[in-house]
């Protein structure tokens, strides 16, 4: 076992003790062991934001707690849906009588729970939106978007939506503005070696000596190609296409980039591939508003790069420059 | 080759290529490829923060060039040393007239090229202190404390001495202060596995299945002891005797605790490491005054973890507690 762990059936539960115990600024406990809030939730008037999420992805789902960003988070085993009841106990720790917001990926644990948890909260008279992410292209063809699953394109939907919550948006406008930023987000994932869950202690899936695989998910997923390893420029070229054309981006527009490593990248390795994907897109003369380039949406231990590419119009972009104040995403 | 890089022995450069497209509002170039600034440096009247060392160590040590922090930085190969000339040029690129201090890692390398940097800026009538990190209380006995390595505790000696900087501390005061710094932290790594540079493509030491090495370098250098595998607060405890020990830390002392992955352990994992950490300080009567808990100072994508303690006084404290802005550190 080659991991920093106590008994790896608890690594979740050791891993929400130390949150914690760090950054009480932070989270807060609620009633329910999995889910947190940040002290300041629920603010009077505001409209609630929530999110949950498996944990392993680190620093999502909690990292993004905060001023600006969610207001609590339902938190679920290793690669595993939070429980109908963590999520509704996030809407309920976030609900200040302003309504709420949960912004989520589609998986099939995460929508059958979140689609519990709202039936729970509306006969508690709490009024729930949700937004469903779905920004990986190589998930499902453009034709059933809404098979495809939510990648690192959450963040930008938290900073959106947890933005336009700050600014006093209701819930119909912070649940509007969230959709168009998660509809304005693709994103593609791949993966150059394999994850482990401590509890499990080997990989679930491999990928072979020499390869690398386009398109894969946070969980090992299967992705839309297996090719021969390849170098930095030719990868990021294969992504950025696959991002590009599946919106379509077109030149002359505005976007922020996201390009988060899957936990072993080393961090220069982000950035070798950040500057390919700089030279491309001014190729292309679209603009690169913002971009954030570090390890935003992890999966364990995997080898591997996320790309993320939000068009901006300009309400979003008063949403994205909006303060925030989180572990993982800061103003700089 | 499971990375992602172009001409493996061209990373650094690319990398930088990286940093500087990502964020030109934390990076300028100087007229030496291998030395970055900050876009408001040499600032006037304030006396200049420098530092360098190998690169593969990110976020360290670009990430930490900022507002209260780092003016300048000497870029090296990974694992090896900046020229003598980058260190001179960021020393220059930092001088308003005011003096630098230069605030580095005890390594032959760099003890070397900063001792001919600092000559030539002499020569050119620039005041120049040094301080030279030594915080790593596995690499040499306490009666040798000279001989010590620097590790994570080069991010707090940062955080001092930029903020005093900033603050207006003069050349001498910020060095003194920086001194200070050091000299209250102690750091400790346990590696896990090892790290792999991409030009070498294999690692360079290894570390057995099912063992885990106490004090090991950021570098594989060798630690004080090889050991079965053990559980995160067996771990814990084991690098926090060593630490505290050594200083010794106090009952009723207030200290900073900075906890760091090494590249490959998943984020999660750093915190079940920091609940142990903070459970076995609140023991001891040892009070954490500020805690970090994430990728500060890594090895490439080794497995491990490092954990750095700073004791405080009142003027320690008002510089950790000062305002900060960079890509690794921010105030949260």
């Amino acid at each position: 076992m080659k991991r920093i762990v106590n008994d790896p059936d608890r690594l979740v539960e050791d891993g929400i003790e130390g949150y914690l115990a760090a950054y009480p600024q932070f989270y807060e406990k609620t009633e329910n062991p999995r889910t947190l809030k940040r002290p300041q939730a629920p603010v009077k008037g505001k409209v609630g934001v929530v999110t949950g999420g498996g944990s392993g992805h680190e620093p999502a789902f909690l990292g993004y707690v905060g001023e600006g960003l969610l207001d609590a988070v339902a938190i679920g085993e290793v690669f595993s849906s939070p429980t109908a009841g963590a999520f509704l106990d996030a809407i309920k720790a976030a609900e200040s009588g302003a309504g709420v917001v949960c912004l989520y990926g589609n998986y099939a644990g995460d929508n059958m729970n979140v689609k519990m948890a709202i039936k729970k909260a509306k006969a508690a008279n709490i009024a729930v939106k949700t937004v469903m992410a779905n920004d990986d292209v190589a998930s499902a063809p453009k034709t059933e978007r809404e098979k495809r699953r939510g990648v690192a394109g959450e963040i930008l939907m938290w900073k959106v939506g947890g933005a336009a919550a700050a600014m006093g948006y209701d819930l119909d406008g912070v649940a509007q503005i969230s959709q168009k930023a998660i509809d304005m987000c693709r994103s593609i994932g791949v993966g150059l070696s394999a994850c482990t869950i401590p509890a499990v202690g080997k990989p679930n899936f491999t990928i072979a000596d020499g390869k690398m695989e386009i398109g894969i998910g946070h969980h090992g997923e299967p992705g839309v190609d297996i090719t021969d390893w390849k170098p930095a420029h030719e990868t990021a070229k294969i992504m950025l296409e696959h991002v590009v054309e599946d919106k379509p981006f077109e030149r002359g527009e505005e976007v922020v980039v996201l390009v988060s490593g899957l936990g072993s990248t080393p961090v220069i390795e982000l950035y070798v591939y950040y500057a390919e994907i700089a030279k491309l897109l001014k190729e292309k003369g679209i603009i690169v508003h913002k971009c954030y380039v570090g390890n935003y949406f992890t999966s364990l231990d995997m080898m591997g790069v996320t790309l993320t590419i939000m068009g901006l119009d300009e309400e979003l972009k008063k949403m994205v420059d909006y303060p925030v104040n989180s572990l993982a995403l800061v103003q700089k």
